[in-house]
Order: C-alpha cells, then structure tokens, then sequence
C-alpha cells in the first residue's frame, strides 16, 4: 500500500504515526513536507510566505523528537530558504528551488546508503550469520538502507550472508519489513523473536551485528530503536563485533552523549495491544520507550557514507563530520 | 475460561497446546493425567492394567520435551504404581492410592512454592523494582508460584516491590498470565516488552531478578523460557543479582549441565502469527526455541522449598536434593 500525501500537514501526520519511519527516511519525508507545504502556501510576499514557512517547520518538527536526522532537514531547508530570501528571489522560484532541495536530499540518501554499503561490506564476514534489529533497510531510508545496505553490498560483493532479523517489539519492524526487503531480494533470512537474540549468540551463530541508528551523540552513544542495548551487551558477552551503520546527517554533534538524547514515549497500546487483540489486563501499568541508547564503548565501528570511524569517537566522528562529502 | 479433562489423552493435549504450562503445573497435571489415566482403565487383570498404565504413561511423556517435571512426575507415578503391584492390592484399590498420590503431589506443590517464597522473600530488595520473565506463578504451579511466589512472599513481608514483567514472545506469557495474577493480588507491575529490559535495568529501575525453571542440570546451568539467558546477561552487565526459584523436582541431578538438556522447538507459527495475524511474509525461515540455558555462572542462587542454593552449584544441589524434604 502506497500513502500518497498532498499537504504537509499529512506528512507530519505519517511521520507521527509511523507510516514513514527510520531516521533517515524521517529526515527525506520531512524535506519534502516542507517544500510540499511552501508549495502549497498562498502567500504573495515575502513576509506572508516567512510566516507559512515557519509554521510549516514547526509542524513538522512536533512530530517525533529522536531521530536527529528530522531536525536535520528542517536547518537544512531553512537555511536555503533563507538563502534565497537574503537573494531577493520570486516566491515562484523559492517555491521551485525547495522542491529541488527535498529532491536532491533524496538522491543523497540513496548515494549515501550505496557509500555505506562499500565501506560497511568490507567488515562483514565472508559467510555467516549477521543479526540486525528493528529495519534499517530501505523502508527506513530513501532506498537501499543503512544496515542492510551494508548486508546488500556485502552479498552483492558476494559473501554469504544469512541474515537473523529480530522481530524487534512493539513495532515487529523485523517480521513486517526487514523480512519483506530481504526476502524480495533474496537474501535468506530468519526471523527470530528479540528474545532469541541470546541463544543464538550462544550457539555460535552470529558472526557479527549491524544496526542503524536514530541519533549518534558526539561521543558515539548511539539513540537506536528499543531493543538495540540489549543487543549490544549480548555482543559484548559473546565477543561479537556490533556495527552501527547511519550518514553523518544522523550525528549530531551538538549532543554531548547519549544521556541528552531525547527518548521519545510512544503509546501504551503499542504494547498491550497486537494486530488489535488486548494481550496486557486493563489496571497494569506499561512503559513504552521507543528508543533506548547503546553507550559507545559496545560499539565497534560506525559506518558512514565518509568512511568509517572507530573509538574514540569524539575524534573520529568530528573529523568525518566535518569533512567534505566529496571525500567519498 | 476453564478446561475440563476427563480422560489422559485429554490431559496429554492440554500439556502438548500449552493450555497447561510452567514445569510444576506440567509435573501435577502429569499424574493427575495418569491417576485420569489409570482409573478410567477398563483393565481387569493385573497385567492388564500393567499394559494400560505404561501406554498412559507413554501418551503423556511424548508432550514436551525440556520441563523435568513431567519426567519427575511419571516416575513417582511409576514407583508409586509398582509398589501396589508388588504388595498385591486389588485394581480398585491401586486406581484410589493413585488418585491419592497426584492429589498429594498437588497439595505439595502448594506447600513448596510456599516454602520457596519464604525463603526467597529474604533475597528480595526492601523496596524497588523486581524483573521476571515468563510466567513462574499461581498459573505454572498448583498455587502460589515459584519466582512470583518469592515476590508474593517478599510482598506480604511488607517489602515494597514493583514488578517489571518482560511481555515474553512469542507466547506473551507475562503480558497475558504475570500481569494478571499480579494485578488479582495488587502488586503494582509493569508489563514491557522483551526489548525493554535493558534499557530498565540501564536506567537502575530493577534491583533484583526472579524467574523460573524448566530444567536445572546437576551443575546449576538452567533451561528456563526463551530469553531468560538474555535477560541473565543483561543482569550480570549491571551488576544485579539474577535469582531462579524452583522445586528440587526441577532439579535434574541426571543431566550433568545445560548442553544436555533437550530444547523443544515450537511450530513458526507461534512467531509469525499473532493474535492470528501474519505478521512475517510467506518464503522467510523463523526459529523458535522454547527454552534457553542459562550457564550457572550467571545464577546468583537458586530458591528451592528446601533452602537457598549459591555457587557451586553441584555440591549445594546435591546437598538439597539429598536433604530429606521434613527439614524445611
């Protein structure tokens, strides 16, 4: 099923409700939201169409307060628009411009997805087992994906890779997408519930692990979907490489560590209610957390469209932060 | 809703379908399966009866493989069985002194599990939050519980506990089972999915562990409900005491350590559907084990009715298993 949106307000709503998830995804839908919404609007001066700009952004910043990559987009969107009012352009060619912004953000996620793949391939191992969590694919992006970007490219480079999908609760992004993208491609797959996680470390199953992330502090304590901690402590138990996979518009270098993360509450029913069936006895209590953070020291490598940085990563992420995409 | 058994093939299918499940309700449904068993038999010789009794026993052992319980039970029933025979008692009276022994098995159950929470309660943190993963309660035993009757017991000693219950795919046994008999007596809890035990623990919400047992192996490794091993790791990574409470009958002195524990896998269909909804596409493998092990190095005691078990565990269960039931 296709959602087709024709305002910006039907945009915020499809991110609030999870129609367009994952940080980079977020980030794109949220562009295109804004340069919907300016070309929506009526105004006829500059003033008028600086007010319905700002409202617009605000709109779609009330959506969800995690991924980083969604206030990203809107600075990013800003300060062309802001570009172009300092330029004295038309309201027609402002309008136009912010459309060939969203645009051009898209088919740099794609580009930077393809980049995190080659860098990211080279850490998987030959044949084996990788687990991933929650859906870091293309569903979560513009295309191609993040984490499993990084298994797509290491298959394309021909490495036999069995991929373990967590179910990854409440959401099961692992059963419903992760699974449907890999299964489209061929890519044998098993899900597993979060639960199993363990005993297939134990087993000697998984060779190594790549997730995607929401928001990675400066220090590298990485904001990722719920679930994705426990992951990383198992790793460390079992001495298995856990890789983060996320383009640098998903650092910010603005957040110290991962205690300033934002973690957003989702609602109860998330949890005491699947496909529509009450599991949870009304009178208990719930928590819901959509997001946990994974402290940088479990963290073996994060893989960016600019190469791939390594602890200690106040420095690492810095220096790719802040040098140009052109490197790639 | 309550399920009516009349006869030992019946009792076979409650114990196979998980209506009937938590390895001390397994072991007492068990024999009163066999006691069912016995007195519906239409055996008018002794070595009539003989032939019905081990085909009985038989239907019932080829339920479920991990739980020790059922295996405890079949073998008391046995010996129990034998004994009448060898003293010559007449069928009616063999068929009453079995329904009296599962009667009794039951009655002890009840008494155990009350042992087990004095015992434990003394474990527990004064006040603060206490995880348990899966159902060890009034609902996996005759009465009371095992790990939620050590919380039970904690509770009534005035300690003020705030239960965290892990929801526990794929059967949401804490979701559907913990939370509602913790929600009877009014012990506050909170139901989380699996993903979020990490993140609780990361945040100082838990204080202690209790869960269950399906198996204990001489050497103190436990089989427990998948993702209790996960939930071990987690524990150690923060520093809090991981507790399992269970009656010597799970205590498998026969099975020197975990890797010799038999692992039932369930049907897929328990992870790909839920609530009869398929949530994994058609072509994408699934595993589930229903149990995991949990290395003994993880454990910081084991609770039984008899007393507390701490490291090393194959001389302080011995001790116990050897220790005549009347000390407690």
């Amino acid at each position: 099923m296709y959602v087709t949106c024709t305002t910006h307000q039907q945009v915020a709503d499809v991110i609030r409700n999870m129609v367009v998830r994952g940080a980079p995804a977020i980030g794109v839908a949220a562009a295109m939201g804004i340069a919907l919404g300016v070309k929506n609007s009526k105004a006829e001066t500059d003033a008028d169409l600086k007010k319905d700009f700002d409202q617009i952004c605000e709109t779609i910043r009330q959506t969800r307060p995690t991924a980083v990559n969604l206030f990203w987009a809107i600075r990013r969107m800003t300060e062309k628009f802001e570009t172009l009012r300092a330029c004295v352009r038309p309201i027609a060619q402002i309008k136009q411009t912010l459309i060939e912004e969203a645009r051009r953000m898209h088919a740099e996620d794609i580009a930077a997805n393809q980049a995190m793949g080659r860098h990211g391939a080279t850490l998987m191992p030959s044949s084996g087992g990788v687990l991933t969590h929650c859906n870091a694919g293309a569903l979560a992006t513009a295309g191609y994906g993040t984490a499993l970007g990084v298994i797509r490219a290491a298959v394309e480079a021909g490495k036999k890779i069995h991929v373990y999908a967590d179910e990854t609760r409440p959401f099961l992004q692992g059963s419903r997408l992760t699974a449907w993208e890999l299964m489209k491609d061929g890519i044998p797959t098993t899900v597993i519930s979060d639960n199993m996680a363990g005993v297939m470390m134990q087993q000697g199953k998984i060779g190594a692990i790549v997730v995607g992330a929401d928001r990675i502090a400066a220090n590298g304590d990485v904001a990722n979907k719920i679930g994705t901690y426990t992951v990383a402590v198992l790793a460390k138990e079992h001495g298995i490489p856990f890789y983060v996979a996320a383009p640098i518009s998903t650092v910010d270098l603005a957040t110290p560590d991962g205690g300033k993360i934002p973690i957003e509450q989702r609602t109860a029913r998330e949890v005491t209610h699947i496909a529509g069936k009450q599991m949870v006895p009304d009178g208990v209590q719930v928590e819901n957390p959509a997001f946990d953070v994974t402290p940088a020291k479990y963290v073996a490598a994060i893989i960016t469209e600019r190469g791939i940085a390594r602890a200690p990563y106040t420095e690492s992420l810095r220096q790719l932060s802040e040098a140009s995409s052109k490197l790639t």
